[in-house]
């Protein structure tokens, strides 16, 4: 119903996806982990469409890493394959998983703790397939992963070789710690630490006679300015990088004509003794993510580095000028705003659809997963 | 499929719904209200489902409140009526809304604005109906609505009372700015400053000759401790008491016990060397609206005083002692914790599904609506 439409008749809030850019960023991913020398295994959970993946993977479809079991049952429902389950094994989804492993040809899940690989254990798969399994190792990030340091990161990786149902596919390394980061000299300086430490760690496991073909690390900023020692690592798995936002380019990831989504608003009202207008864009178009840190506040008001988004409540958005008094008579009531989100992963996860345009014109709607 | 189990059994992260507090919670606000001598207009914003507005007006799916052209359509499909959309006209939206006052017997607009009024000027309704408009007064929470000590107010009202395509049903104002308060003292000096300031300019419209039969004010925190010169009033309007929250506690609203929902999460990692367990529960499950600023940081962690949800990633959440080593063996993993939401509103709209349970045994699963 809306293809064909210009972007200014959407209801507003409405999420926003530039294919040209999306298209551009996946390409420029493709192009570059390419020329680095080794795979890339592009992160769904930014997006969450079957859309994106195809462009993610250069239309086929295979290896990807998923978040949330829903994505996985989403992605593999949509004809997806090689499907990495990059999350610590949660014991109330051993059944599908293993379902899943069934089914595909490389359903793969990961593992950071011996109580994980019992459950593996317990639950044999049918059709004479083995569990395809990832040791998660915590290079410095400091969230899931035994850490790199710590002996017991050996002995698991021993462990799940030892395991007859078991296959130890690789090692899975998570630089989220590039997210401190100011400038892409600091998100080397964490890429290459990642990197050497997981080489490092691939060396002891070989040294230790333990099988172990593959090797991956990521995060959006690390993949956008890779260190050269990443082609020594068989993949990489960022995935932020297909919308980019505002965080990135703060981070330095990225430039504004790289940021692919927008939530438009509109203005609702005009408030001049506080010098304020409201938009129909609260938390729930938003999300609270940039904790209005900001100096535009939550969002980047597109054209106007003069506005601020000040607060937000679930429907409602205050944006008021960062100095001096309003011009309202620019800003009529009814009339569009742009705003570039702080974090486009929780910005699209507050949004049942995405409208899709080329040139401000709609060319497709896209639904994404929910849940778990 | 999950009717009968018990909510242990449920994948986790999953937003359960108490019945028993919900109903409880139901039908204490409608006996308060109705002791207070004034009619209850419950809002649908914090829960969007059918269920729940059927519980919160008592079986009759009369006079409620919505907060999106969503819910609107929504509850009207849902054999709702007598549905005041409060919130200022989004002039993308006067169409459907023209539709469905043409359409119910009772669909309210409000507006705060002339040009809103304009926009309602130019929809001439079918069927010989004539728009239903509520005017926005601010009462000192300073969001939407026209100020009270504005001489525009009064002109706004006349305006809407002489145009021929319209009639002035209400006077709005939600004192919002309850939520600033500690305690049922100072909740009860705003509830009162605003209850006085509406019937004033109640008063005011009177003595200019402008009809208007109603006048509305609400908010939980109010609605809870209402003052008894809120029965002067022909309405209002709390919507979160249904769930409350743990912020709703801090402000004194409700007690623990009234706290209808949890997210259930599971331990899915110990990481001995800092102190902290991974759950499955991260802001996609919780969202980030407490900013970590209770003392257990961004939810209660329910029979664990001394347990903290001190941060949280899409998919992860770190939980840690408040102060001390924490004991693994009581937390194994794969175990189950049951969390508080900061925010129930924001916390149930990160959720495709509720669980609805009795005593921990599932009765029902809900499906909200979402978007705009």
């Amino acid at each position: 119903m809306w293809v064909g439409q210009p972007v200014e008749k959407l209801p507003t809030p409405a999420f926003t996806v530039d294919i040209d850019t999306v298209k551009r960023n996946a390409r420029k991913m493709i192009e570059r982990i390419q020329m680095l020398g080794t795979h890339l295994r592009p992160h769904m959970k930014t997006h969450k469409t079957l859309e994106c993946g195809d462009l993610m993977t250069g239309g086929t479809r295979r290896r990807i890493v998923v978040s949330t079991l829903a994505e996985a049952r989403f992605f593999a429902n949509g004809g997806f394959d090689d499907i990495l389950y990059a999350y610590p094994l949660p014991f109330d989804k051993v059944e599908e998983c293993a379902t899943l492993s069934e089914r595909l040809e490389a359903f793969q899940v990961l593992v950071d703790n011996q109580e994980a690989l019992e459950q593996l254990r317990k639950r044999k798969l049918g059709g004479g397939k083995h569990w395809l399994v990832w040791l998660k190792v915590d290079c410095e990030n400091g969230r899931a992963g035994v850490r790199h340091t710590d002996p017991e990161a050996l002995e698991l990786a021993k462990a799940v070789a030892r395991m007859e149902e078991v296959e130890l596919v690789g090692v899975y390394a998570h630089c989220g710690n590039t997210y401190g980061c100011r400038g892409m000299q600091e998100i080397q300086a964490v890429a290459q630490e990642t990197t050497t430490t997981v080489l490092q760690f691939m060396d002891k496991l070989q040294k230790a006679g333990v099988q172990c073909p593959k090797s991956s690390i990521g995060s959006t900023p690390s993949c956008s300015h890779p260190v050269p020692d990443m082609g020594k690592l068989n993949e990489v798995h960022p995935g932020n990088y297909i919308f980019y936002d505002a965080q990135q380019m703060v981070l330095g990831s990225c430039k504004m004509e790289d940021i692919a989504v927008r939530v438009l608003t509109r203005v609702i009202g005009h408030y001049p003794y506080r010098n304020q207008l409201l938009v129909d864009c609260g938390w729930t178009g938003l999300s609270l993510h940039s904790f209005g840190q900001m100096p535009s506040g939550y969002a980047i008001i597109e054209g106007h580095p003069d506005l601020k988004m000040a607060g937000m409540t679930q429907e409602h958005g205050r944006i008021e000028p960062i100095s001096g008094q309003l011009d309202f008579s620019k800003f009529p009531i009814g009339s569009l705003l742009s705003l570039v989100p702080y974090h486009s992963c929780a910005t699209a996860a507050m949004h049942p659809i995405y409208y899709v345009h080329t040139e401000g014109k709609i060319v497709a709607t896209w639904t994404p997963t929910r849940g778990w």
